[in-house]
């Protein structure tokens, strides 16, 4: 087979980009490891940055999540029970939309015209410092991909970015000492917007994926068991860190998923080996705290489309040049606020008294300055 | 000997507190364990805030200040050799003022009319819980004071806050993994206005007395000795620090003065026992980064003065009551950004190779975003 570009993964970076070339009239093949359904069954992240927002407009898939999507004005901080709202269209004049990174999948699923390859197994990179070409297998048989490029969108345990030598890559890495316990309910959110809670028995989230879906989190230690969490335990501690009045309108029943999902920053350089080239989770994760993940993955695979299309219509090489360098810089900033938003909200074991201060003096600060708003909204919304 | 206010401590705190007392007919006697001159020996911050300087006036020993301080309108950052220009006009309409901190203590000293006795032994506090009472021994005899209130301004290390039991007490403290290495010097400053300097190979501060007067610092480990820095050795330190073209244009000297300071996050709570209070040095301490020690003394000498004068004069209670909470408020902010530009500057021994790589980000996000700027400025020439 042969095909200009060869994506390594099916989630909502390797869909995007996909699609993006194919508007653009470039031919791309998707290999994904999982199954379709497997895909469509990860609970992930659901606030949409008016940059992804946009580019699922132009990826031309824009419609149901115009009529779905919740548009979000702003979100709620608490810390030890004091609540603030942190106003978007008053201090940058911008917003949010929540909308489920599932939804943005399958809407990115559904447009597809050209190839994804499901469960292809034993995916291979080869030669990609020179003409690249990619080997899967598929119920036993080895197949060849020949390509001009190779994107590796396959996440952070993905074969991309192990594919390229140890030696060419530089890591940067924090682990936090917590994970978050997440749980999904067909139930209405608690509240309309998003609580962003810091509590002394630690961090809770109160999201939503849409007016009869919610989803709740709890900072839990890393090394915690879902398998320990019923949920009448799981509702009881998210009640005990919501403020009292919040707490008692929580709408609870049966949890649809419950997981754990460990928190950590990570990131790569470079983001280029080659006709190689890394975006989304295989390049870089931040903690979920931010809301930054998706958006990251898609403000990635937007401008390696561009390079991309630049190369393969236009000769240039101008992109691909500066792909690497270009997201970086966008990449670090997300990883800032992302660690500076765990930073806060969450309760650290090794954080000592004067550390839990300095988190309740950034609350007050913050809470205090239109400035420090300013700048914690103009991130949120997504720094341009 | 009777007197309404015993001041313990002659510094800037003291002395300021003493005169905003005598300048609303309030008699006051400090004592001070050191002499007159040592005080005026001791080299020290020199950035005021408006409220500082308001605050000179309002003491009716501003002429000389305004004369010879200078107005700075904002400072430069720097951080591996690219430098950005903290405009605190533009950002926020408003500067401070360099003049030193000697300068201000030698003026406060000049308009005292009131009894200050230096070089007061064995200062011991009794029954401020009650009838409060100080003794001190001088020349070997031990005189007694009544008073209806003592101000502790003896700083970290004096004899008032180690009066309080220690479990009506709560401290907060992070000792920094590094000093630093000052040396004060007869040349005209490097550049017009304080160049805060984040270098792979530590912090450097470049900062300035007068015209004439320079006074630079350079980051050095916790443990580091005075005596291993030869004058030829420092200058040369921090010319590696700073930007080739500053380090060129360097006007070096004999140093007048050459010293290690440590750094040190502290708050002590609560600042008020009874009859005694406590202001200043003796109440928190912050890293110098920032230039916040000072100011935030002269703050707390505000209120309390205006407390001891609301009793004094009025007979009420609401401000000796309020002192603690209202300078805490306002402390704990100024902790929150001394900490926060001490951790964006320094090398962290441990920081790591992620946490490395967020200093920088902060830096490239701070200057690209005008509101990280504004939050910084107003911060920096001091929160209303």
């Amino acid at each position: 087979m042969r095909t200009q570009v060869v994506i390594i993964g099916a989630g909502p970076a390797g869909l995007m980009l996909a699609r993006l070339l194919e508007v653009a009239g470039i031919d791309a093949i998707i290999l994904e490891r999982k199954s379709a359904e497997y895909v469509l069954g990860r609970i992930r992240a659901g606030v949409l940055e008016q940059g992804t927002i946009d580019l699922m407009d132009r990826a031309q898939t824009g419609p149901r999540m115009h009529a779905e999507g919740l548009i979000h004005h702003g979100i709620e901080l608490a810390f030890d029970g004091d609540s603030h709202r942190i106003d978007f269209e008053a201090l940058v004049g911008r917003h949010v939309m929540v909308y489920g990174q599932t939804e943005v999948t399958r809407d990115l699923m559904a447009v597809r015209r050209g190839t994804t390859i499901y469960e292809a197994e034993q995916v291979e990179l080869h030669d990609f410092d020179g003409k690249p070409w990619v080997t899967y297998a598929r119920h036993g048989v080895t197949h060849r991909i020949d390509c001009e490029f190779i994107a590796g969108c396959d996440g952070y345990h993905g074969v991309a970015r192990q594919s390229v030598p140890a030696t060419a890559l530089t890591t940067f890495e924090r682990v936090y000492p917590f994970g978050w316990l997440g749980v999904l309910v067909d139930q209405p959110p608690v509240a309309e917007e998003l609580i962003y809670a810091h509590h002394q028995r630690g961090f809770a989230l109160c999201s939503q994926r849409s007016p009869a879906r919610s989803r709740y989190y709890v900072q839990v230690p890393a090394d915690e068991q879902v398998g320990a969490w019923s949920d009448d335990r799981f509702w009881d501690e998210l009640r005990a860190r919501l403020d009292p009045a919040t707490a008692e309108t929580l709408q609870t029943g049966p949890s649809i998923e419950k997981s754990i999902a460990p928190l950590r920053s990570f990131v790569a350089e470079p983001l280029r080996f080659g006709r190689l080239f890394l975006a989304g989770d295989a390049a870089h994760i931040v903690p979920p705290t931010g809301a930054k993940g998706l958006n990251l993955a898609m403000s990635d695979v937007a401008v390696l489309a561009d390079a991309f299309i630049e190369y393969l219509a236009e000769q240039s090489c101008a992109g691909i040049d500066a792909y690497s360098s270009a997201v970086l810089s966008k990449i670090w900033k997300a990883e800032r606020f992302s660690w500076w938003m765990t930073s806060l909200l969450h309760t650290f074991p090794d954080a000592g008294a004067f550390g839990r201060r300095i988190q309740r003096a950034e609350f007050d600060y913050l809470t205090g300055s239109r400035f420090a708003q300013q700048s914690l909204a103009e991130n949120y919304v997504g720094l341009s």
